[in-house]
C-alpha cells in the first residue's frame, strides 16, 4: 500500500478540495483547541480581534512576498468560490462600460464564466476551443484584437480538460482578467500583466470557503455604488476584507499554506520546479505507452496540475480507478462530465505520490495492454 | 482564573465567530488528519465524494429533526454570510413582484438588510425603533397592515442592541422572512410561520463560512432565470447545495454541532431551558444592581443571546472589560458602534461560564459602586 508519513493517510489526487501539506494540517491540529494567546480555538475568535487581524495581515503580507504583488494592487479574501466571481467580475467591471467583455473559452470553466457574464452585459467570444474538445489553447496572436473591450477574461488552467497556459499571455492594453483557481501559487506569475486575478483556495492555497481576488486599484473605481454590497469589490477593499465576517478558518489555513510555500518549499520558483518534475513523470508514462494511455491535451499546453487521459475502453478506465484505489492512490476518476482519468497533482501532492502513480500506471499497462 | 475543562481555554463571550462546544472541537481535532474511511482530512475530500455527501446529508437530516422542518421546505448551505442574504432575499423574492418588501427595523442588522433591499426594489418600512435607540420591539398588532407585500422581513435577534422577539410573530398571509442568524438553534421555532429563514452559522451553528437558508418550496419559483447563478435560490436548490464547492469544513462542523444539540443537549427545548437559565442569571444581576448596570433592552424583549448593558461611565466600562479579561472572561466589549458591554451567551457558552461572569459582575460592583 502506498502511504505517506502518517498511517492511514493515502495519496490523494482529488481535483479539489485537494490535498493540503501534511505539516500544515499537523500545525492546525495541534493548535485546534487553543490558538496561541487567545484562550480559544481560531474558529471561535472575532474576525475583528487583534489575533485574527494579525492572521489576516500575515496571510496577505506573505502572499504579497510570494507573488511579488506590486503596489497599486489590493488583495481580497472573499467567499462564494470562483462561481461567484464569474458574476462579480462583470457586475463590477462590465456594467457602465462602453465596450464588451471578451472571453477566451478554453474549457468548461471559461465557458461557465462567459455564461454568467452574458447575464450582465455584452460579451464577445474571442476564441473557442469547442471544435477540438478543448484540447488546445490559442496563441495570443490569434485572438480577436478589437480595442475597446471592457476586459478580456481567460482561465489559466482548465481542471476538467487539463490544459494550461504555459506562461502569462500578453494582451497589450486590454485589461486582462484571469481565473487562476487551479494553478494559483503553483508557479511565479507576473501580476502586473493582469487587471484582476481570482482563485478559489481549494486547489493549492487552502480549504474550500475562501476566494482570493487580486485587483488593480484603478479598477475599483468601476464598482457602481448601486451594486449589492457583498458583490462590490470597492466595498470589500474599503473594509480590508472585513466587510462582513470572512471564512476565518479558511483564511487561517491559507496563511499556514503560504508560510509553508515560503519556508518549507522555498518559494514559487522552487514549487514550479517540483511541479514540473511531478507532471513530467506522468506525461512520460503517457508518451511511452504506445497509445495505451491517451492524453487529452495537446503537448504544448498540457496542464502541470491536472493530467487527463483515457485508457482504451471505459471498462479499463473503471478497472484502473478501482485498482489504483486499492493501492492507496485515490480520487483518480475524471470529471463526471467527461469521464476518463484525471490525476490532480497540486502543490501538496508529494513527489513520492506521483512516483507511486507512475509506477502503478506502468504496471497496470503491462498487465492489461 | 475561570477556565473550563481544557487548560488554557478561557470563557469566551464573543458575539461571533463564537464559542463552539468543546466536545465538537475535540472530535474534529481527533479526526483532523484522516476522516474515517477516506484516507484524507475532511478538508481534502471532494464535495462530490460519497463521504462528503453523507456529511452534508446527515447535517441536513439532523437539522430537519431538530427544527421539525416540515415537507415543502428546502434547506440550503451557502456562503457569504447574512450580508449576502440581505441582497439575495430581495433579488430572488422582490424582483418582478407587484407589492413592496416590508422591513421591520429593530436594530443595526434589520436596518442594514433594509438598505440592501432598497437597491433591488420598492421597500416599505413598517416599524422603526430608531426613536428609542432600538431598545424595544413592535407587537404584531402595531405593524402596518397593507396586504400586497412581496414579503415582510424581521430580525429575530439583534446582536448589537440585544433585543429578541420572545416568540414567532404572527403576520397572517404575508410571506414572513426572518434573519435568525444570532438565535438560530437556540430554541424551538415554528418553521411553517415563515417563507424563508436564514442564518450565518458562526453564532450557534458552527464556524464562519456557512450560511443556512430554509425556504418554502413555492418561493423557489420566484427566482428569475436571469439572476447571477450563485445568487439564485432555485439554482442552489436544484443542485442540492452543490451548485459549486461549498465551505466543506464548515458544513462538517455544523453537522457535528447539530449532533451535539441532539445527542448531548437533548434537543432545542432542552437548549432553550439552559439558555433561559443562563440569561436570567445575568439579568438578575442587572436588575438588582440599583442602576450600576444599566441594561439597554426593555425587559419584555431582552435577548437570551446577547446581554447588553452599560456601567456608570466609559472608564468603568473599560475597567470592567480589562479586569474580566484578566479573570479569564473574554470578549465582553460592546460592538464598536454602540460601546458598553455585551455578553454573548450562545449555546456553547457553558452555564459555569455565565455563573463566573455573574459573580464577577457582583464583585466588580461591590468594588466600584
Amino acid at each position: 500500500m502506498a502511504r505517506d508519513a502518517v498511517a492511514h493517510r493515502l495519496f490523494n489526487f482529488c481535483a479539489g478540495p485537494a490535498a493540503l501539506p501534511l505539516s500544515v494540517l499537523e500545525q492546525a491540529q495541534r493548535e485546534f483547541l487553543v490558538f496561541p494567546g487567545t484562550g480559544a480555538s481560531v474558529l471561535e475568535i472575532s474576525h475583528r480581534s487583534s489575533a485574527f487581524k494579525e492572521i489576516l495581515g500575515d496571510a496577505e503580507r506573505c502572499l504579497r512576498r510570494l507573488l511579488t504583488i506590486p503596489d497599486g494592487y489590493t488583495v481580497l479574501f472573499l467567499q462564494g468560490g470562483a462561481r461567484l466571481q464569474f458574476s462579480m467580475v462583470p457586475m463590477n467591471l462590465l456594467h457602465n462600460q462602453s465596450g464588451p467583455a471578451q472571453y477566451v473559452l478554453t474549457g468548461t470553466w471559461g465557458t461557465k464564466a462567459c455564461e454568467q457574464a452574458r447575464r450582465e452585459g455584452p460579451v464577445e467570444v474571442v476564441w473557442d476551443g469547442a471544435e477540438t474538445d478543448y484540447d488546445r489553447l490559442p496563441s495570443a496572436s490569434r485572438w480577436n484584437s478589437s480595442k475597446n473591450a471592457a476586459y478580456r477574461h481567460i482561465t489559466s488552467n482548465e481542471t476538467i480538460q487539463g490544459v494550461q497556459f504555459p506562461s502569462d499571455p500578453i494582451v497589450g492594453d486590454t485589461v486582462l482578467i484571469c481565473d487562476t483557481s487551479s494553478d494559483f501559487l503553483s508557479r511565479p506569475i507576473e501580476i502586473s500583466h493582469y487587471g484582476l486575478l481570482y482563485a478559489c483556495a481549494q486547489k493549492n492555497a487552502g480549504p474550500a470557503g475562501v476566494t482570493i481576488v487580486i485587483i488593480r486599484d484603478q479598477l475599483l473605481q468601476r464598482s457602481d455604488a448601486a451594486l449589492p454590497g457583498y458583490l462590490s469589490y470597492r466595498e470589500h477593499a474599503l473594509a480590508g476584507s472585513l466587510y462582513n465576517t470572512p471564512c476565518t478558518f479558511g483564511v487561517y489555513m491559507l496563511g499556514l499554506v503560504v508560510r509553508w510555500l515560503e519556508d518549507e518549499v522555498g518559494g514559487l520558483e522552487a514549487m514550479d520546479r517540483i511541479n514540473r518534475c511531478k507532471a513530467s513523470q506522468l506525461y512520460e508514462v503517457l508518451d511511452s505507452s504506445e497509445g495505451f494511455y491517451q492524453g487529452h491535451a495537446q503537448p504544448d499546453c498540457r496542464s502541470l496540475m491536472n493530467v487527463t487521459f483515457r485508457l482504451p475502453s471505459d471498462e479499463l478506465d473503471d478497472a484502473f480507478v478501482g485498482q489504483a484505489e486499492s493501492e492507496g492512490l485515490c480520487a483518480l476518476r475524471g470529471h463526471r462530465s467527461v469521464g476518463g482519468i484525471r490525476a490532480s497533482i497540486y502543490n501538496a501532492v508529494p513527489v513520492s505520490g506521483v512516483a507511486a502513480l507512475a509506477e502503478f500506471m506502468q504496471d497496470f499497462q503491462s498487465r492489461n495492454a
